[in-house]
């Protein structure tokens, strides 16, 4: 492997989204990493949506890039080669990730025995031992009762698993960070991220904790709107719909000028005596411009609409499918995406990393290996040994 | 400053959410952080929420731990400025965040001649070169159309920027990836990391690429299910709700033993030929299992509930709004969070890094600036003269 990561040597012991995107991410920067299963897989190995043959493309995902090592890790013996692999001489080595919790092999203690130096980034749940997913955390703090269309009477989660990749990309960045750290000092680390931690402090981040603590809980659900400024989605003459954003003053105007609504605009304005240049003045009266702007969308078919918003630089964003984003320029005419052949699935657009810079070299992304697939080649690189069977 | 990126001082000429999030983790961790702003402040400088005396509580949670220096961005004397803080000696030094677009005093090129080894890291939205921001990406990769009610007609956005907080920490990883390498081959770099991409690459990770491509665009609104396994909100008897999951065989068999729901289960697995212990067969009958334990919640007030879904060590989760959030021990009894004044607003609970590790000393954190605050002090540091006012 090339890359700015090529010299580091990974060893990946957890499941699931968090740890596994971290090192992936790593992996894709050109980092060794080695993704160590017990025997048949971990629980995440036949994760959904499945391939034909049974292959979990969540895993195939989420683990690109890595060589795998299958180990019987309820053995002595399984444990003490995962023991040796992070003992392997050099900086490089001696890195651990993990999210396994009550495995007390894997405490740092017992580590620090086996490389002094060692650095375990372990992926935590709530700070108080109750386990936690991102789905649990997420209802926890706040964020359904504020998803989803305004009359709703039940709160609405959310697909995407931020959190959890969230929290992956800190645990990335803090392995980093203590690696620099013991390349200048010797000392390695334990460090910790919890997923409970990352939701609440992001909360914190975009200003939801201070705005309940200071101005109170008042913050109500918006549906399709963009918090704090306009945003919002419209329904095209054919029935399909595009957002649109003005977030700052030159967003509003072009939007005002395309959908030629500013004398209406205007005297509105004037009217109730505010500004909608001001972004709290548009938020506070998005019902208002919405209604002004609608029969501008509702006249025109999508792909007049999406003619002259591109033509008057308005900033929107189409509504797609699934299966209209994967046959969408943004996958199938970018360059981040490559047609890797997945053992076992076959061949579908995989994407390399997303950090571009040129000169990393960093080629074409490289599938997820078949579970135990790498067990002797790592063993005999890591180890040095004759036979990877050690 | 203390913590392990103590040497590194970042100019960050970013706005709204992925560059400041990226810089501020990176202050957290030790680094020294100067936000670079236009005279009066960027376009994101007064974004809601606010505080009482017009302060953005959002700027706030973005740029805390930060300093502040406001130029005269227009000119070239003000340009000047950023220039000579770029060109500032030492390996920590020429280090810059933004997401500027087409102001070309910033682009690569350009500033290799004020540092030959400088490393600009970008933040882009589109490749194509269209504008783009979280909410427009968030659309045309399609999540919003399996977010929310199954038999809605319209697509739901969610309300987490979570595009711009992921592509945040990439940009973050990448710079302190791009240091590692200049201090070991002197070179610098140009790193890009685009909105688009994030939201595309990561929606890929997760096998929803691939599953639309491989298994065709099948997959339908799971409303708040989680998709591939079971998880799902149930109401109790006085009218709250939680969320509950069953990721493992071993979460399965805690809440099927909980809720005393075990015959009823068997006798539907038998009838359906199929076993609830694999994930696959739980999400496909998720209809029908959660109408099996359903009546479990709806005869228990949530305080009972609770206490046996503890008891019963079930993996779930509270459906909280914001205002029972803030005050949830999850904030309030966490010691991640410390009451910080934050100027202009008062005290409020404030995070500090999530990435904790005994000895990195990183302390409690620190405010966000006053617009300009700094000026002289930086100016003074960074360039060693004797009026900051270069």
């Amino acid at each position: 492997m090339s890359g700015p990561l090529a010299d580091l040597h990974i060893l990946d012991l957890s499941t699931y989204v968090a740890g596994p995107s971290a090192t992936m991410t790593l992996a894709q920067l050109g980092a060794d990493v080695v993704r160590v299963d017990p025997l048949g897989g971990a629980t995440d190995t036949r994760r959904l949506p499945l391939g034909a043959d049974g292959t979990s493309l969540y895993w195939a995902g989420l683990n690109k890039g890595k060589r795998s090592v299958e180990l019987d890790l309820r053995s002595e013996s399984g444990r003490d080669v995962v023991r040796s692999l992070l003992a392997a001489p050099g900086d490089g080595h001696g890195l651990l990730v993990t999210n396994a919790v009550g495995q007390s092999w894997l405490d740092h203690r017992e580590l620090r025995r086996v490389r002094s130096d060692v650095i375990v980034a372990r992926i935590g749940g709530r700070g108080d031992g109750r386990p936690a997913v991102d789905y649990t955390i997420n209802s926890e703090v706040g964020l359904p009762w504020l998803t989803g269309p305004v009359d709703s009477a039940r709160p609405v989660n959310h697909v995407l698993p931020a959190w959890d990749l969230l929290t992956g990309l800190h645990i990335a960045l803090a392995l980093l960070a203590a690696h620099r750290e013991r390349t200048a000092t010797g000392r390695g680390r334990l460090i910790e991220v919890g997923l409970a931690d990352v939701a609440a402090a992001t909360m914190a981040h975009l200003g939801f904790v201070a705005d309940a603590v200071v101005n109170g809980p008042g913050r109500l659900r918006d549906g399709n709107y963009l918090y704090g400024s306009y945003g919002c989605d419209f329904a095209t003459g054919d029935g399909r719909r595009v957002m649109v954003v003005a977030l700052t003053a030159r967003h509003w105007d072009t939007l005002v000028e395309l959908t030629g609504t500013r004398a209406v605009l205007d005297s509105l304005q004037r009217a109730l005596d505010t500004d909608f240049g001001d972004e709290g003045a548009r938020y506070a009266h998005r019902d208002l411009i919405s209604a002004v702007l609608a029969p501008w969308f509702s006249a025109r078919t999508h792909a007049e609409a999406v003619a002259a918003l591109d033509a008057g630089r308005v900033l929107w964003g189409d509504y797609r499918t699934l299966g209209e984003f994967v046959t969408d320029p943004l996958v199938t005419a970018n360059d981040l995406f490559h047609q890797v052949d997945q053992p076992g699935v076959g061949v579908f657009p995989t994407p390399g990393p997303v950090a571009r810079s040129a000169g990393w070299g960093l080629g074409e992304p490289v599938p997820a290996p078949r579970l135990g697939a790498d067990n002797d080649t790592v063993l005999r690189e890591w180890l040095r040994t004759e036979s990877g069977r050690a």
